[in-house]
């Protein structure tokens, strides 16, 4: 675990391409991705700070000191403060030390603000959004990370396989979710989540409940994944307990076409927002184009969430070794929903391959 | 599950104490005890804003709407906003009904920097650190509060009690989290957590590792806790496989007596930091001074860290209802750690009661 120079290298050419004279880097999976792991983050600020001449250091906490040498080794440049004294004068130092003050540093996705506005408080430095810019230093996968990414989505798919003749009316959502868990860790999965949404609480696409006793009727929304070897897996597969209504067999069908076009339309070369117009479209002219309140995918790799967004405002261009998922939806709030998520991506010969290995027909659970 | 009136008066009071405008608040710990739950955020902009009239609102993704008109009332003011249009045009309508272009707005501690930064492109708009106005507004107790903290450090130290016995070399951390995981749980303890720190590990104060297997002649610090009926529990007891070194003993030992210290010097009317010099002064004095790298304790309730913090910076003096931990530690880089932590609160009467419910002897797992 220390600094990946080359993954360095390309985060640096991206800050100068931007601007920036620096980058505040708070733990994060962007931080997974640069140095190997991410200390864990409480109230107390922290964050790697990096210069576009390429030097790095941390600050924070005594006493994340030590674990912070661990990753970084033990000749890192760690500044660290103390709970008596506060943070702000450590970063003044730090900051004068790198020449930032008067300067333009970017903030990544989860630096808190409370924290940068105590620092804007104390010192005259001007912080900008830096959103975009580790998520483009590692948009592109190498061939490590896509055979990663397939591998991670085998064993999700396997654990679906084992747990599905398990779902039955009478178990609860977390009942659902823990068996989903114990066969992803079985398998060497470790952070394991899931969305297990049935009946109307499918109407919400990130609900985050877990108690309600599945019924004969529901769909079950199952969108789960966990990590492998650092690279994530996303998979959404829709089920049916007991025979499904007309307008729930109708919206699965509606669905399913529009998952496989968007499938179908990413291409390499294709403009983003037409995959996600290819899949929506469908659902459109279906008439729940209501019901379909989300962009169409995300980039996956070392968050489950990365660029690139597979959405209208993406005006970009699909390019070898992009990775993400094509996962349309109709959300009928109060009565059901239905997801169908794969994870897509553009190998380096410019193929598309589909990663998840679990069909796509309609389940119905006999009871 | 809605806005708690009672609790929105008491931080709006704040707000105007504090001069702000407004008050945006992302999902946190902060909301569940203002509404009684929170959102999931991913990396889509979402919070509440509150305004010094009492009147909220919420802006969120459109995904989210169904999940969060579901928990502020079908009637509330929720603002949503698509994935293919972004953000900024939706808080830019909001600010600009509310009055709060050109006007100064706190960002409580979940916000992200990214989101606010971007808003600040988009309009004008002064954030500052809201950091301890939510804290403030909660670091009163109620009785029901301190019977709430009381009832979950009791299930938590069950746990541990149960757990104790199961704790030997060739077990891991992981295994020693597991189990007290699943007896917490099983007494209705739900987000469970915990810092298993064995041997070197333990030298790490949020050491966040899980795979050392344990060995004869470790220290093992067992941090951990839980919530029940939505009150936090954080209990520290450090014990030793097999008999301790004289270096062990001597530590654990001038800990033991620091952290009593520091627990009687918590009495109504005390000046903060005086209590945290009670227990620094005694490692201090045993020559340890450099190895006790954090503050003496932090605030409970809602969140396992709010207010008040026990540290020499935080100059105010403890009043009757705070609750708070005491736990002094000795930290010894690549040899192993001790730290002691108990939840100690001053009751309506200004008794000091102390919640832990295990003693603090020293525990020698024979071996």
């Amino acid at each position: 675990m220390a600094m990946d120079k080359t993954r360095l290298d390309v985060l640096v050419e991206q800050m100068k391409k931007d601007g920036l004279d620096g980058l505040l880097m708070a733990p994060s999976e962007d931080m997974v991705f640069l140095i190997g792991s991410t200390p864990m983050m409480c109230e107390r600020f922290q964050a790697m700070l990096i210069t576009p001449d390429g030097d790095y250091c941390y600050i924070c906490n005594l006493l994340y000191e030590g674990e912070v040498r661990n990753a970084l080794g033990q000749d890192a440049k760690v500044y660290s403060w103390f709970d008596g004294d506060g943070f702000t004068p450590t970063v003044k130092k730090v900051f004068e030390q790198k020449g930032l003050i008067g300067k333009k540093v970017g903030v990544n996705v989860t630096v808190r603000a409370f924290n940068t506005y105590e620092i804007s408080e104390a010192m005259d430095v001007t912080f900008v959004s830096a959103r975009n810019l580790p998520n483009e230093s590692r948009i592109f996968k190498s061939d490590e990370d896509l055979a990663g990414l397939r591998a991670v989505e085998v064993i999700t798919g396997e654990a679906f396989a084992v747990v599905l003749p398990k779902i039955k009316p009478g178990i609860t959502e977390a009942d659902v979710r823990d068996m989903l868990f114990e066969e992803m860790a079985a398998r060497g999965g470790y952070k394991q989540w899931a969305i297990i949404a049935s009946g109307p609480n499918g109407s919400y696409p990130h609900y985050h409940g877990s108690e309600r006793v599945l019924q004969k009727g529901d769909s079950v929304v199952i969108d789960f994944g966990c990590v492998l070897n650092k690279l994530c897996s996303d998979c959404t597969r829709t089920i049916f307990l007991g025979q499904p209504s007309d307008k729930q067999k109708e919206v699965y069908e509606i669905v399913k076409r529009a998952q496989a076009a968007g499938c179908a339309a990413a291409r390499e070369g294709a403009f983003i927002p037409d995959i996600d117009k290819a899949a929506r479209d469908i659902i459109i002219e279906a008439g729940y184009g209501q019901y379909f309140t989300t962009r169409v995918g995300h980039g996956i790799g070392y968050q489950i969430h990365e660029a690139p967004d597979i959405k209208q405002s993406n005006h970009r261009n699909l390019e070898r070794r992009m990775a993400f998922s094509i996962e349309p939806g109709i959300y009928i709030t109060g009565e059901f929903g239905v997801r169908i998520e794969d994870i897509v991506f553009v190998d380096g010969d410019g193929e598309t391959q589909v990663l998840s290995t679990q069909h796509k027909d309609m389940i119905v659970v006999d009871c």
